[in-house]
């Protein structure tokens, strides 16, 4: 397995694809191998796409792939989509950029779907990019298919977040106002031509203004139409200058990411172990579970009773991290 | 603590809104909390309702909850929205309610948030379900405030979900497709006067049509105006026509989530008590998040060395669940 990654670090897109596959499926090995990738890990600017469906989130990143390509950086996309248990594929609107972009070998883009069980797609996420940067690419974008905590969640991976609306989202604004001005660095209001669109703007920027600036930064809002290309240098300009200044202000949300990457960590193969034990009815915690399925105890009588006798919990992490 | 339990048993409905609050918080006590409430709890029915922001939700709740009330029947209502950190207060469509019900002891609501932490929304969701059961009431609705993965989780604990959707939700349709099929045991196109409407409906039951019948379920698509009431008896209809058939037919998801939460709640508290012992740096583990924050070691090192070490966690998740 770890041979992989020596490939991948010759630019075989192969076994680059494997590794994603295997960061995903968490195995036995994936702390292994994920402490041999962050080694390699290099800080590239990490910028997150976000907005409801239809607000024209891949037309911009296929606008904003052919900007970096034309200053000959190499660029990779992880398209998450929480709703999706599958990935890998060609989902969202990955076909646009199969046309523009299929056989370029300076583009990577990656779907991540959240195989039924959608806590640990931000940690994923956050191992992605650093096997992404590893592999050498310049940029990466995380781009993702809709608008929910799980989303927001993912967007914390990113140095910069563009949240693209569009005139028609304004339910979803009212309803996630929050939330979207605690995320944005950058908001753009996609489809400009439309109804709308400039009392959105408007909107935005009344809310932008009640907010505090964060880090001597202004959020912009910025209006585009992606299927033209109007507004698009302007909005790449934008996230230029705030990944300039998030570098220079020392990234400190890299500090707290890697604090909660060993938190997740923990806490997904504790999942991920405890599940197959379950499973399996393997051990003490194993013969707990059937009797909660037969209903003899409660899951809380259960679990307390684990708790308390927690000694299972050493072999059940201790164990395998197997080479 | 436990004399809230006796309180609430006796009606008291400030001791079942404490009771709410200490299981969102999850403290040292939740767990022998849930397992007092677990053994109280009473299989009453749970009817989820989500739906994109804007679908009408809330309106329909409220119709539901008069259907209810005048046949006597005691309501619970707990609307659960994940993009807010804030719970308890009247957030979501809950003013319309307010009016209606405010002064009707038998009508109870309750905003669940994430408090941050999404992960365990569903958990949570599912022990106010039981702690509300146990409090006497006949009939549970969970309403969201959207539709994401999240959401669709959360209705995990439902025993029948009804999809809302508006002509205007097109866009939602087409990214959630698989996850609303997987989720609807019945459909509903509200503001069904608008243009598009029977189309969208059309388009629904040929996505039912595809699928094959659950249960020996047929899920119906309906068309209903929440503000008027129009086709609201026929969804009362459909739900509890859907109700008495999980209950015939044995309720099995409800086996498979007591496992589940017996998985849970055991990854909750044990996610719960790593995360106090990182932010005080307590013990080995603490230790080893020091080193993380300040560069000496990667979070995955650091994870292997406590995987491999994981006495420290008998003593972590062994201590005080103390009365």
């Amino acid at each position: 397995m770890f041979d992989l990654i020596d490939k991948m670090l010759q630019g075989n897109r192969y076994a680059l694809a494997r590794l994603v596959s295997i960061i995903e499926d968490r195995t036995d090995h994936s702390v292994e191998l994920m402490e041999r990738i962050y080694d390699l890990a290099r800080p590239v600017p990490v910028v997150g796409i976000t907005g409801p469906p239809g607000a024209g989130k891949s037309t911009f990143v296929d606008r904003l792939i052919g900007r970096y390509r034309a200053q000959d950086q190499q660029v990779a996309v992880i398209a998450v989509d929480p709703s999706s248990p599958f990935s890998g594929g060609a989902i969202l609107g990955d076909r646009i950029r199969m046309q523009n972009h299929a056989v370029d070998e300076g583009v990577f883009i990656r779907s991540l779907g959240s195989r039924g069980h959608f806590g640990g797609l931000t940690l994923s996420t956050s191992e992605v990019v650093a096997l992404f940067s590893a592999a050498g690419f310049d940029v990466i974008l995380i781009e993702t298919v809709g608008v929910g905590q799980t989303e927001f969640s993912v967007m914390e991976v990113a140095d910069t977040v563009v949240v693209m609306l569009v005139p028609e989202s304004g339910d979803t604004v009212q309803t996630l106002k929050a939330g979207l001005l605690e995320i944005a660095d950058i908001f753009v209001v996609n489809k400009a031509d439309r109804e709308g669109a400039d009392k959105m703007a408007q909107e935005l920027r009344q809310m932008v203004h009640m907010k505090p600036p964060k880090d001597e930064w202004t959020v912009p809002v910025l209006l585009t139409s992606a299927n033209t290309g109007r507004g698009c240098d302007e909005v790449a300009q934008a996230i230029a200058d705030h990944v300039d200044q998030v570098f220079r202000s020392g990234a400190r949300h890299r500090v707290a990411a890697r604090v909660r990457a060993f938190h997740e960590v923990l806490v997904e193969e504790f999942r991920r172990r405890l599940g197959g034990a379950l499973v399996q009815g393997e051990g003490a915690v194993g013969q707990l579970a059937r009797e909660v399925r037969d209903g003899r105890k409660s899951p809380y009588t259960a679990a307390l009773e684990a708790l308390h006798n927690a000694e299972w919990l050493v072999e059940l992490l201790g164990q395998a991290d197997g080479r």
